[in-house]
């Protein structure tokens, strides 16, 4: 009986029905086996996100780098490492309705990545020589077929990020960038809090300081609009 | 009167008025505001060490990286992020009769790191340059002055365990080295057991693989042998 009634709760979510990809947390990629080039990406508010699409009722798939925020409950999670590691998981993941790529992807990738410890000798330094890493969110958003319909990039930016976010929207396809500040001294990254603008083709909107919660719950509502449901349906 | 027993308890052990040191967990090397370089430790087996000399009465000063595990409860608890700041906080804690350096420590830095997020431009691919970190196990070996009476390292090999870890003994200069292998198929990185060699000037004495709590009791035993006393005083 309680099944059931869970499982109606969901299929009465405005997002019933609706298969939903997120992206979160950072992608971990190696040097040698002791060794690895990591993002700044608590996972928290992708994890937010999930859980607030979740809530109305999405089918949410929440493919994870190694990240420290405990997973979202009832929602399938696919844990991976890297970044070509979670391009493959995204491309498994598809057809779904809305993409966001919330995750903080390496763009490079070790090229000459180590498969013993790297060892120091006489003081000589290594050599790491990178690669280009594949850039999952305008693989998606310029697929030919099978995009779908909202794609949702994010940008963490140091500096002029408006500026920033707007040109990586154009460059990569996608239809909105949640762009944010992650300067240190806002305290935002590894924090509760969340200020983002969302860039879209109608110009940059600047949302209110909040819990990364309440960001999750605003994009969310968002995300439903687009979707062409009513978030109070 | 419940705190004065515990008190009793503490200052009852064998290792009782004993100021030992232990490093603990990976550093984060920045490359920028939000990447960084890192080592794959979870800060298990230090967390470990360090609440079996608690146990047995030591004061315990717990230096530790950005590690996974929980930090140990009711010891001193230290928290940095890169190698730089992990000696400082090293020889802060001096003097202490034990130094035992669990950590995993970078062995170099990013030595042009960015005040900036650097940026994916054309292709162009990052060129990183490193600098040599200070070797906090050597220096601390090798003190003139304020050596502490037993100083133990940690070698995380993924090839000739014992050769590179005797070596390493003798390279530093410290009284014993806790060797591993940490190759991906072991599984002892991040799991829960560990099975190590200690490499002493009596020679190399491998252990059973066993939990990474009961290979921490067995070491603190044998660091209060070391001290003088005896683990059952």
């Amino acid at each position: 009986e309680i099944v059931a009634e869970v499982e109606d709760f969901f299929s009465d979510g405005p997002l019933a029905g609706r298969r939903i990809l997120i992206t979160s947390g950072p992608t971990h990629e190696p040097i040698d086996p002791v060794r690895y080039i990591a993002n700044r990406s608590s996972g928290a508010q992708g994890t937010a996100i999930a859980e607030a699409l979740r809530d109305m009722g999405a089918e949410v798939v929440f493919v994870t780098g190694p990240a420290e925020a405990p997973r979202p409950a009832d929602v399938e999670v696919i844990e991976v490492e890297s970044a070509r590691e979670m391009r493959e998981a995204v491309l498994g993941a598809l057809p779904v309705e809305a993409g966001i790529f919330a995750a903080a992807v390496a763009d490079w990738r070790v090229a000459s990545a180590s498969g013993s410890k790297i060892k120091k000798q006489g003081g000589k330094l290594p050599v790491l020589e990178f690669a280009e890493n594949p850039d999952i969110l305008a693989e998606v958003s310029q697929l030919a077929e099978g995009r779908p319909r909202l794609v949702v990039g994010f940008a963490a930016e140091t500096d002029d990020v408006v500026a920033n976010a707007t040109a990586k929207r154009v460059r990569k396809g996608c239809d909105w960038i949640v762009a944010n500040d992650v300067s240190p001294a806002t305290g935002i990254m590894g924090g509760a809090e969340n200020a983002v603008v969302l860039i879209s083709d109608a110009g940059a909107e600047t949302w209110p300081r909040a819990s990364k919660r309440e960001v999750g719950a605003r994009l969310a509502g968002r995300i439903a609009e687009a979707l062409g449901v009513s978030p109070r349906a």
